[in-house]
């Protein structure tokens, strides 16, 4: 049964030297590699090549080896395919000729093709490993399964692995696998859940080819060994902006159906750039190779990151991808993808060291060069008075050159402004500058580190695998937080097409983009380049309509749009009133209508007079203020706590009072009056939001209460029909002084109640919501499309 | 009496022409002229150029004029001196030479000499005046005093004017004043306050000859016409950084005196570059002709300005001024001067617009170029992604060029990386660049505009008093904000030694310096370049010591060295907390002494971990939390307005509560009580900061209380001694439960009670400090050395 190549390759060798002293050494530990798609294009490329590399380097280390080759393919057919493979295995060009050759040779013995296609053929390769075990007496180390499939085959290779070819003698598992691992957060959970299934935790590698770029898995140590210099340095007060690009000049062809469906986001953004972008900004691990640490330093980063919204990218597809996905799946003529080969992400992290640094990812296919890099820039600090050509006065970075492009190696790469970091051990000092520019500086303007040797991460990668070392591979968490982050962003993007690009060098500056605020834009009109029917559908086809409801202004978009325009509204409000009055006052609502609102006002907002700007609530419920349910709290978190705010300007309402809640003879409502008759001009705010719910009520005054009870007080405790029953509330007193009141309704559930209300009569006992209405003020409706239109 | 230049001039001329017919018009108004000074360096090189540039304009607008050039010397002395000025007067090139030389045989004809020493001479001025009004049957318009005299020499002839110069027929009275007024606030509210006693504010004229200058003139009106593109621009969000450079390779001989009193700040940076900065920063007046309204708006900007701290700037002196200054006024061998001839200043505004960008203000002598520009650098926040020779990708500055330099004249220059800006009007566009590199950028990389006619400032600032126009010039008010300003810096400077640096092109990078947070220092470290004995005078000569006192840790400074070190050793505890338990509780007390922890905190901690910081008190005195006796307030004030924390973690003591203060009923103490049962754990803060009064009392814990009351209670409501009577406060046994608590004194004040101290036993009723004795916590004393050596 069993097949190798040693006899067919033997004829090409000129052997006549003995087998190598190594071999003669007893196996301490026999271990089995089965590569899954052995003959594809990654195994011919890259994976028989990093096993080789492995074979030989561990020929001495008393383990032995058997390699099978695994595909669909009949033997007759895979056999002459992997031989192929094989043949051409390269030596490092420090091993001598003969050697190599013997090596080769006794690589090509111990490899062998088997068609892996039925239950049974797994059974048969199970059995066969262990009758090899036993004839020739070997104790069993482990199993290594690389699947280099579509991941649609996941799922069944590893519930035949489980079932019939697991280690029955106490060897290792180790299963490898190669992304996408899904396309969104829950088709990747799905897949976690059913490997989970056949494989424990720790028995699956996936791999991101990424790590095991010299360049990539030299960032923490990096860090860690010039911690010392580096580390005051590492944060938002030094640090003006982070960049992690991967640009290709490549297209799909030949790979369009995986990439159509798959896109620049999912495809290198989500797993590689955001895998560095953890490496730069992560805490350093105290122990770089315990990956529970590593992995528990990464997943707290993950929490930091701040959501990403539909402005936080730019997309961009290349002129020709439309037709070759049309030709390549034979779509029908007006098949339209909206697919993106072209991103540019504004990441930022929410916490104390990096606050406001924008990390900008970047990817695309068909652009102008292929090269790989993340770049630190730090601000420069230093005026120089005379002799600006010094070093210390120029620029300063810290840049992790993955390869390619003009260097064409990797390298590290720290401006000589900044320091001279310690020199990694495997790497060297490069000390001749060719006449460069770099990123902005002449190369002799850096230190530059290179490795000695050049590695494929492939092969660094495997042998970490046969090392059992998982740090450098994603785990499931990992994974999953991941996905998690960028899944909303994915989801939003799919709604719309992207920007249409030409390709190459005739790109220019067409996709360059700019930060506003932390939004992206192109920064290029879009133009037709193209008379495809996508380049009709507006780029950005969001509008605002304007128009009247309930006899009142009334403002109306998609929900997004809506908000960005009610908080600009509402900037102009405030600073109006800063200039008339010198402050701005403002009550807020709760619920999670305004959540979208608070958000965009912490985030886009960065001029609003907040020093100035007074929060009152409209109404709360009698729950603790650090109670989820408080409307305080949502404010808080949403807004409040991402802005300097004097602690005088906020003003929660007093529902916890001598210990306990509401309660009549406490006076909570009687105090909030009192604060608002001191400090807001004559009762009337600057601005009041409120929203409605789907019975008609607003603020917490709820239908069929007896609001005349209210009188000329501005603050009531009132009752919900609604858990939590007891609240406290403006009332329509102060609310129809206030000089600006804004209705926001959104979401599809409220079309009902929209449609119904714009028929009634004024009647608040029915409709509360229809006793707004301001004295002498302005009121105006935000409706979104959702709520509008249904 | 009454001599002329006419005749003696007259031969000079080959004056074949008539008159010219302007001269034959009627006077409307006759202006009387008067330079006192008229002989000195000023007036030869300004003045007269300035007054008879002034009358060319204004020969045909229907005014006379006779100009007196006033000095102490006699006629004898004055009269040839002042004649050789005259005859060096230039027209500008475009006036033919003929008709140059009419107008200045006119101009001497109008002009004389006078001596003006006594009150007599003054006295005679006035009749001569008012004779030659009768005489030649003139209606007054005016008199211009310009004092072009040392400023000791101001409040006497503004005397002498008062008393006997006043015109008396109904016209102005306009009084010009040339820096320096005063050294410091003390000086120039003094000198403002005698100035007021004789002449009205809108009497006085101060000049800073820098508005004057074409460039600087230009920076409101350049910022009103391109507001709509500059104004998005114009704030902390896309302004990196301003520099405002003036650099001179003169050094100072000749103006010893003056220099060796005044120094660098006081000569160039109080006056000029700060009026610079406030044309920057200021808001836009809507009508920038309204002096009144320009100077609201710089006067709103001044109290914005952070509080300069001696560590906001460097300071040098050039070798050689220590020697010239002894030569010049004749200054014993041992004679050391720690005059500024350098100083480079962090300024930092704080408001919405430029919180948290450096404005860097630097002038020296003996420097290697004479040449003076503000210059606003922008973030670039384009991405390119492919071609980075686009001009958007470039830097992006605003630069007002003053002159001189390699330019050689005046400009305003805008990176067409920003915008085309409007050409102002009577300025052209440049659009020859020659081969030049300007501030990080080529010529050519610039718009640029510049004046069509280069105009002389005294000429311009001349002009403008003729006019009556105030907005030009340095008000009472401005001038006072502005030495409130500079003063503490400027007091806490002179107790230092500036770093020597050789003048000139050998400066090299030794004056460069850097921004740490908001501290600037030097980047070189200071060399011994001569033998001098100020060389041996530390740059630096703060120094820490630690020692005991009663019994536990003791660290002793200077208040400013204290107060530093007690604040990395707090962040230190705080990120210490963090890391074992996710938070860090401190408790912090009133009074003024903790005032510069608060503001070191605020402005120099940008890592400390804010948001997991929880805030609460030691001490409370029973006023509303708004009231200004309110040890929150103080927190508030100096530190939480400036920091982003949480609402949740702020614990002001409940001290007013149901619209009363500290009643006992209302269970206040018990309710902060039950808040630190909540949140602390173990009821053990992280961190105490005591004071102690120089009673011995500490927190509100005062003597001969009966503490044992309090039992195991962590709050109480207490007794002072002194108003407010009642208090609240933490107990001995919450402090003592604390894992650090600090004690921090400073002041003389407070030495005597710091020596009784160390000499008395614990003792809690007379002395309640001796009582803090943290369980297992650790207790340092923070002493100044006021406090500590008296």
């Amino acid at each position: 049964m069993k097949m190798n190549f040693c006899s067919a390759f033997f004829f090409l060798l000129v052997s006549l030297y003995p087998l190598p002293q190594i071999l003669a050494k007893e196996s301490n530990g026999h271990i089995s590699v089965v590569i899954l798609g052995a003959t594809g294009d990654l195994a011919r490329k890259y994976l028989w090549q990093g096993f080789f590399h492995h074979y030989m380097e561990q020929v001495a280390s008393g383990n032995s080896f058997s390699f099978y080759g695994g595909a669909l393919a009949e033997a007759d057919q895979g056999n002459p395919a992997l031989f192929e493979i094989l043949k051409g295995l390269r030596c490092p060009s420090d091993v001598d000729q003969q050697k190599c050759a013997l090596l080769k040779e006794q690589f090509l013995k111990l490899s062998q093709y088997r068609q892996l296609r039925t239950a049974e053929q797994y059974s048969a390769l199970h059995e066969e490993i262990n009758t090899q075990l036993k004839q020739e007496e070997l104790v069993e180390a482990g199993r290594l399964f690389y699947l280099s499939v579509p991941a649609f085959a996941y799922v069944e290779i590893a519930e035949r692995i489980n079932s019939s070819c697991r280690p029955t003698t106490g060897g290792w598992l180790r299963v490898v696998l190669e992304k996408p691992f899904g396309h969104d957060y829950d088709s990747a959970q799905s897949l976690a859940m059913d490997l989970d299934k056949f494989l424990r935790k720790d028995e699956m590698y996936r791999i991101d080819h990424y790590l095991g770029k010299q360049a990539v898995a030299q960032i923490l140590p990096f860090r860690h060994e010039n911690a010392k210099l580096l580390y005051p340095l590492w944060n938002q007060h030094h640090v003006e902006k982070v960049e992690i690009v991967l640009k290709e000049t490549l297209d799909v062809k030949g790979r369009a159906q995986f990439y159509n469906q798959y896109g620049v986001i999912q495809d290198v953004i989500q797993n590689h750039l955001t895998e560095i972008l953890m490496l730069i900004a992560m805490e350093i691990p105290y122990n770089a190779n315990d990956p529970q640490e590593v992995l528990g330093k990464k997943l707290k980063l993950y929490t930091n990151l701040q959501d990403l919204s539909r402005r936080s990218a730019v997309v961009g597809q290349y002129q020709n991808f439309n037709s070759e996905v049309k030709a390549e799946l034979n779509k029908t003529v007006d098949y339209v993808s909206n697919t993106a080969t072209f991103a540019g992400v504004a990441v930022y992290i929410e916490n104390v060291q990096w606050d406001g640094v924008p990390f900008l990812l970047t990817s695309g296919k068909s652009l102008d060069e292929r090269v790989g890099y993340a770049r630190i820039v730090f601000r420069n600090p230093t005026f120089c008075v005379q002799n600006e050509e010094a070093m210390h006065c120029k620029l300063r970075q810290v840049i992790f050159y993955f390869g390619h492009g003009s260097l064409q190696y990797p390298a590290i790469l720290v401006s000589k402004s900044l320091f001279k970091p310690i020199l990694p051990s495997g790497w060297k000092e490069v000390t001749e500058y060719p006449e460069l520019t770099l990123l902005g500086q002449p190369l002799s303007e850096y230190y530059i580190y290179t490795p000695v040797t050049q590695s494929e991460p492939y092969t660094i990668l495997i042998s970490l695998i046969f090392q059992g070392k998982h740090d450098s591979f994603v785990s499931t968490e990992n994974l999953l937080a991941s996905w998690k982050f960028w899944s909303p962003l994915l989801h939003s993007l799919s709604l719309h097409m992207p920007r249409l690009y030409p390709g190459g060098n005739d790109n220019n500056n067409f996709l360059d983009f700019e930060l506003k605020g932390r939004e992206l834009s192109f920064i290029q009109e879009p133009v037709v380049i193209s008379s495809n029917i996508q380049d009709e559908i507006s780029v950005d086809s969001f509008q605002i309509t304007q128009g009247k409801y309930r006899q009142n202004e009334m403002v109306s978009a998609w929900a997004e749009e809506l908000i960005s325009r009610l908080s600009a509204d509402l900037q102009k409000v405030a600073e109006e009133s800063v200039r008339n009055s010198g402050q701005f006052h403002m009550a807020l609502s709760g619920g999670s209508t305004p959540i979208a609102l608070f958000q965009r006002l912490a985030l886009h907002h960065y001029t609003f007079p907040w020093k100035k700007t007074h929060f009152w609530m409209v109404d709360e419920r009698c729950v603790p203020l650090d109670d989820p349910g408080s409307n305080f709290k949502t404010l808080h978190d949403y807004l409040l706590q991402y802005i300097k705010v004097p602690y005088y300007n906020i003003h929660p309402m007093p529902v916890y009072l001598n210990q306990r809640l509401c309660v009549e003879e406490d006076s909570g409502a009687e105090a909030y009056e009192k604060e608002i008759l001191k400090l807001v001009n004559d009762t009337s705010f600057d601005f009041i939001l409120l929203g409605v719910g789907d019975d008609g009520h607003t603020a917490s005054l709820f239908r069929n209460s007896k609001f005349e009870m209210h009188k000329d007080k501005l603050v009531a405790l009132t009752e919900s029909p609604s858990k939590p029953h007891q609240r406290m509330s403006l009332t329509f007193s102060a609310i129809n002084k206030a000089k600006n009141v804004a209705v926001l309704i959104t979401g599809k559930a409220k079309h009902e109640m929209i449609t119904q209300l714009s028929r009634v009569k004024d009647d608040a006992k029915k409709w509360p919501i229809t006793a707004v209405k301001p004295t002498s003020g302005k009121l105006i409706w935000y409706i979104d499309y959702d709520a509008l239109l249904g």
